[in-house]
């Protein structure tokens, strides 16, 4: 007979592209006992986690929620609601996560354009006009933070172009939420998801999206049913809302986690918390350009939650990542896709973004590559 | 500014529908601080977990795994991946579980032939075989614990009747897995799905399902791609097989606590756990027909893990519930769809089902009937 002993993993410090350190008091807090569902003390725990993601996400939308799934979810969700078969959709393709895009809206029978740039590049708002002005699109898919490149897309002009071609703006803030500004309301995004496991110190396992009221009309209005009764969000919209109609059984202590992940953000403050991730993402480079390590991200739209130094010529990537692991209990990535064995991929997200944790990186990859 | 306090949840006993009491070792285990899910040290744990469902399904089905969304997801899943527009679908109705087979067979196209019973009854394998001999169907959902009435599915000669006639057969599990006999193999089951936060004392947020040989080729050879990425099973099936390639990030710290639930039950072991559950609900019985309250389903073929007790004539559904909730802290669930305001649900699973919970209840009850 098998004997299956205690979990008893290592204690990673994890600078990868996510999940991120989860927060001691998000760990400690996953302890508490669970209540019902239906609980009217767990209704008022969802209405604080709706209120709080409004927060972070700089919205006044009243839909607002996490999915009980994790990013990817998330993803899906924003895409399989607004799309019935036939629609034209145009996506950004900046990396790894705009492929995604175009995948998943492929599967709803959309008529998929894509427009690709280098990865680590991002698109200028003219850019996307052109491809407006030769065809509209119903909606148009953009990565605000591509975690595959390391690659911030500046939005500030983007919604109003968007909307003048009649188009829904998704945006994909799974590597940004909590840890640069994401101002929905004030760029007027359409519809925005991220996930529970990277600058919200949370485990993976929550999606939150918001969606303007616009695309809230759009969704009630389909005539078709999505084929997806999951991540259907006109029935999460009745479960979250005054009517609470059972959907399904939400994950009653990631909830609870994320209220508490949430409530670190609003303790510390927006500003506070960009200007942290910042901060320590600049001592890292610093020190990486001090070792002759070249960003592939020019600084003027790098991510400070995500740094994709390029891997020094003739230096053996896994071997470099296997020892920060297993010397350091240090968790970095390879690069992924076109960028594989081409970059390593730093996060600083949530409570991983703390200078001993930069120090003690850049310690010891000067160790390793010296 | 609003104030956002600690969490501040009453110390619930769990004994609705689900979610049960999460088993203080599985809430202390979610503590754990986090690793990769691309680390070594995870893909141990993931294999575990699947060596761990395969003992608890009773089944050597290469591809079984935890989904990482609730029960639902699961049930979706278990549909989406094998119905193409147009396939003949044959479900069994006995409560509301097998409505929503039906509403999610119909999202993906199928050509739903549903049969009714009444709330509270089962299906024999005569008269599931009669429908099939007026006319095949790819696919057979049944419910094997129906959560919305308490009644149980026998399941063992309908397998073999399914597959005469060219089917596949799905099963709902989430009210019975881990608490009362689920024989995967030996019914001949193709398709079974369950939840993390009944009978498996774990907090709400996974579905393990299995799958077998027969349609996992059916699920490899389709000719389109599902309509849903989040839970396409042959995107699932590399990333949890040995390719693991990349599909979403592992909700690390609920399979940590799904392991641990996992653990509790192969440490007390399938038959002492199932005695446990029925031993318990006998008590519960006993105690309820003690003071006049008739059971809605025939004890011959009535879930431990789910009793259903009518209302007496004159009691007031809602404030006795209320009662119970606000006096001693302990949850039980009304009537769903049909039964409702007809009987009360009272669920005794995983770590819910304990005398001590037993004995208040009765207790708690007298007092609010006398």
């Amino acid at each position: 007979m098998t004997t299956y002993t205690d979990l008893n993993t290592s204690e990673r410090i994890l600078l990868g592209p996510g999940p991120s350190m989860v927060h001691p008091r998000v760990l400690r807090l996953m302890t508490t006992p669970l209540v019902g569902h239906l609980d009217p003390q767990f209704l008022t725990v969802m209405d604080e986690v709706q209120e709080l993601l409004r927060f972070v996400f700089q919205t006044k939308n009243e839909f607002t929620l996490p999915i009980s799934g994790t990013g990817t979810a998330g993803m899906e969700a924003a895409l399989c609601n607004f799309i019935q078969p036939g629609d034209e959709v145009l996506i950004g393709v900046i990396g790894y996560f705009g492929e995604r895009l175009c995948n998943i809206a492929e599967r709803y029978g959309a008529i998929v354009r894509r427009v690709d740039k280098s990865w680590g590049e991002n698109f200028s708002p003219e850019e996307i006009e052109a491809e407006l002005k030769k065809k509209p699109a119903k909606l148009v898919g953009l990565v605000h933070a591509e975690t595959s490149t390391g690659a911030l897309q500046p939005m500030d002009e983007i919604g109003a172009i968007v909307h003048r071609y009649g188009g829904l703006l998704v945006l994909d803030c799974v590597t940004s939420l909590g840890g640069l500004p994401v101002k929905i309301d004030e760029w007027d995004v359409d519809i925005a998801y991220s996930g529970s496991q990277k600058c919200l110190s949370c485990p993976p396992g929550l999606a939150p999206i918001t969606i303007s009221e616009r695309a809230r009309e759009v969704m009630h209005e389909r005539k078709t049913p999505v084929a997806n009764w999951y991540l259907d969000l006109s029935l999460l919209d009745n479960y979250w809302g005054e009517e609470r109609t059972y959907h399904h059984t939400a994950p009653i202590t990631m909830i609870y986690a994320l209220r508490e992940g949430l409530r670190l953000v609003y303790e510390e403050g927006l500003e506070a918390r960009f200007a942290r991730h910042q901060r320590h993402a600049e001592i890292l480079w610093e020190g990486l350009e001090g070792m002759d390590l070249t960003m592939h991200v020019p600084v003027e739209y790098r991510l400070p939650t995500l740094s994709t130094p390029r891997i020094p010529e003739g230096v053996d990537d896994l071997a470099i990542r296997k020892q920060l692991l297993n010397e350091y209990n240090i968790e970095i990535a390879g690069g992924f896709g076109k960028l594989a064995g081409k970059v390593w991929r730093i996060g600083l997200m949530g409570y991983s973004s703390r200078v001993e944790n930069v120090t003690l990186l850049l310690a010891a990859l000067e160790e390793l590559l010296g």
